[in-house]
């Protein structure tokens, strides 16, 4: 895979790139990146890449000139119809299933706006998805779009080892996880629960079921509607509601 | 606003604290930051800060041992009575309300685990808030604290000049943004809608108001349930619903 991200802040993303996971995805050739700012690519003589809106009112508005030819020049280079995805609020919500989708593909390019709002001829005419990370207000997209890059990079194949893979269960069983505990099993006086001490696997399993869908059903009630109960998780969570 | 972040990866955000808004709010006093590696606190011979899960099972659990010390330390310094943030995906889903919420507070700390799960009793005990970004999974907390940290601080008082505070509106109205144009009126055919080159003010925030419900309608419409419609929209919306 390569990812092409457009900003006006390459030196504010670069070194998470450097780091962990990615870097290690970049060392085994699972993916490869490049920083493009497409300020480099503005045909306005001061350099300019935003002017004012049309109709009037507060802020500024990236202009479609430098975004498209940047867009182009990334595409022609590699040859491959890549995704283009626009990060802003206006998008639909980033979650488990879209990263899915796009750890599919071969190509994709992120455009990150700072500030500033997108023309619209951009949304229109120049992307093929627009994503938002949650409902709330950044600054700009290249959190989002490193959000993004990270939770897809990290589902390409042999891109995890073992250690690394296990915690993701979160999203993938539809669950909350169940509490972890490790060394040591009386800490300031704060125990570890006798039943993780005490060897039976069978038991230990059933706490943990138990355990995470009490989490699911106390904090996030509306996850279990998307998520196909056995018998067993029915029994357990009625058992639950009556306990709680 | 003082903010700690509790990561064993501070080269991977730091440079981030450095650009763009976050730099210019520290320039201006109103937040500083401190980076704390946990790894500094581990009394592990080794220098480990994670050990196997009791009862058996994949991946690694934070141990509490560097976690309470680092915390307590960064407490101590600042005789502040801090809130205690724990990313992770179990938290609450974090949103512009709560930012709104952390916003109002002196010191906030971050925890950020990377791989690992963490022992429950840091949940149990440490902490006083668990925050998820969103539902996806990703590699560390440490992007998902800085997407907090980002929306946080661009809300305390003077942070925001007037050209970077413009298009927060999409969240703080409840609906999602009109569309925005900028010059050239044509770029390569793809011109710009008369009635913003008109110069009828009524007119054309009437058009945005028009543009901001139909998007939201088409793209969040849950987003409308909990906006307090006005006599005016209700009108525009049940337009809408039958032009549609």
């Amino acid at each position: 895979m390569h990812i092409d991200i457009l900003t006006l802040f390459p030196e504010m993303i670069d070194p998470i790139f450097q780091s962990s996971i990615l870097k290690k995805a970049q060392e085994k050739q699972k993916f490869s990146y490049n920083l493009v700012n497409f300020r480099d690519y503005t045909t306005n003589k001061h350099n300019k890449v935003d002017d004012y809106p049309y109709g009037g009112g507060a802020g500024m508005v990236l202009t479609p000139q430098p975004v498209f030819d940047a867009v182009e020049s990334v595409k022609q280079e590699k040859a491959t119809k890549p995704r283009v995805v626009l990060m802003c609020p206006q998008g639909e919500t980033f979650n488990q299933k879209k990263a899915e989708e796009l750890a599919k593909e071969d190509h994709l390019i992120f455009i990150c706006g700072h500030y500033e709002g997108y023309d619209e001829r951009i949304r229109e005419h120049l992307i093929t998805d627009e994503v938002s990370i949650g409902d709330y207000v950044l600054t700009g997209g290249e959190l989002g779009a490193m959000v993004v890059v990270d939770s897809v990079v990290r589902l390409l194949p042999e891109v995890l080892g073992n250690e690394e893979s296990a915690p993701q269960d979160s999203f993938s069983t539809g669950l909350l996880e169940h509490p972890h505990y490790t060394r040591p099993a009386d800490f300031r006086g704060m125990k570890v629960p006798d039943i993780l001490l005490s060897g039976d696997h069978a038991k230990i399993d059933q706490w943990r079921k138990k355990e995470s869908l009490k989490r699911t059903y106390q904090r996030r009630k509306e996850l279990l509607d998307h998520h196909q109960l056995s018998p067993a998780e029915k029994e357990m969570l009625d058992e639950l509601k009556d306990e709680l």
